[in-house]
């Protein structure tokens, strides 16, 4: 079956949409990226992650050549063009492909390059969830801009490898001691106290779609969370630890390095805001 | 005229070499380069630009897909397909396109993506010689392995257009009050006893190439030469300031933020260093 991207506002076979060596998302990272799970063939929580993706692009000056309107539109058209039912809508916007390379902003007659695609994953009945996940933790090496998704994500891709190396799923990123989030999630630990604690958004950490969602879902439910970095050692000690980010929703950490988070087991209280959150993405997905 | 690149083992006319929208260099910025400068149709100070590639791709392990001589034997076809007399060779390797949009590394069945290309540019009559250029100084936001020549570069793009839109030619990035080096180039200073001042080599610079072929020469002509940190004021306060790069060879820097250097004209040993560097470029390329 033919597999196709939207490329520059098109919809075409993948084979048919290929970049220039001169694009500069290829040439510098110069560019902004976004996805959104798919369940059922329905986008969600679509509309806060366009909102991220339209902060992002301001922030670093790339023209977002099309309305969210449009890529809303067209991501739909490609969801049901693949045929996907669960997985995620992956979009890119770079700032285009000038004639020379150069740092600096090329003239506005360069046009941005846009790229949607889509990939087939397990959400809903992950192996993960029932029997959760380890992390490692690595020093944070990462940019001070990390509340922009953008494509510049060399450290990312090394502390991801790391994990896989030491086979672990994640890898916790670690600066001045605390924790500053996952490479590709947002880190959360519960106290014996059943307090929930997760780091206060800032330019140090991205602000994750689904732990915006995780905090308004807990205190709609008067559940005790509060927003404050944790160290390393705080972790290890927790009673509960999880993670989030849009495709793994809500995935539960049972080991941090050598260090059993709680029983070693996925914990309840993970366990039930993860059926929140999931009752909630199904009631949003559109 | 066709332009050629080359592009995984092949030189063939830009518009064929078009990359997979899934390569890793263009959605994680997974990928190293380098470049060398181009003077009569020959490389300059190749070989230290091809051992600086090698050692990124080490770091990160990418697999070289090609050996030094294959490069080099490529890139001096390129150069010729293309008659460039003056400019750079640009070479860039990326881990490749694997079919699965995935942090960590892919299998080893993914094959890295190799290009190069030449671009024209005025290297030995550039009116920046004789005027001395601008720089202003912006924080330091990148990473911490800046040791690594990786296309992870969106800091550098914002500090470079932050340059431009001031009417400067470079930025300088400063770190804890210490100027780390320029976006693309590498930051001197000649204090008002003499001594030429750059940062020490660590993790937080590049080491240049054109940095350490300046250290040579001024250790062979028994210039006073000290490598340490040095902060904005230290600059301001200067007697010459200049920068070096692969192609901007050493340019007199005139004016920081709003602080003229010295008397404001490219100072007597910048222009001697210069001098010396160019004779040393063109006795050594090939």
């Amino acid at each position: 079956m033919t597999h196709f991207v939207f490329f520059n506002g098109s919809i075409v076979p993948q084979a048919e949409a290929r970049l220039s060596v001169l694009d500069r998302g290829f040439l510098f990272a110069d560019g902004i990226y976004e996805f959104s799970a798919v369940l059922g063939g329905r986008l969600v929580d679509h509309e806060a992650h366009m909102a991220r993706f339209e902060r992002s692009l301001r922030e670093v000056q790339i023209k977002n050549p099309f309305s969210v309107e449009e890529w809303t539109r067209f991501g739909r058209e490609l969801i049901s063009r693949n045929g996907l039912v669960e997985g995620f809508l992956y979009m890119q916007v770079t700032r285009g492909a000038p004639e020379q390379r150069d740092f600096a902003f090329p003239s506005a007659s360069t046009s941005p390059t846009s790229v949607m695609f889509t990939q087939a994953r397990n959400i809903l009945h992950n192996p993960n969830i029932d029997a959760g996940v380890r992390v490692i933790t690595v020093p944070d090496l990462r940019w001070s801009r990390r509340d922009i998704k953008s494509i510049s994500m060399l450290p990312q891709v090394l502390a991801k490898q790391a994990a896989a190396e030491a086979g672990a799923f994640e890898a916790w990123l670690v600066e001045d001691g605390y924790v500053t989030e996952g490479s590709s999630s947002t880190a959360f630990l519960i106290t014996r106290e059943h307090q929930i604690v997760t780091r206060p958004l800032s330019r140090s950490i991205l602000p994750g779609i689904t732990r915006q969602a995780i905090l308004r879902l807990a205190s709609e439910r008067d559940l005790s969370i509060v927003e404050r970095p944790f160290t390393v050692q705080e972790a290890y000690q927790a009673a509960e630890a999880f993670l989030t980010s849009a495709t793994s929703f809500v995935l539960p950490v049972v080991a941090i390095n050598a260090n059993v988070v709680g029983d070693g087991r996925p914990g309840e209280k993970t366990r039930r805001l993860r059926e929140l959150y999931l009752a909630a993405a199904h009631a949003s997905a559109g």
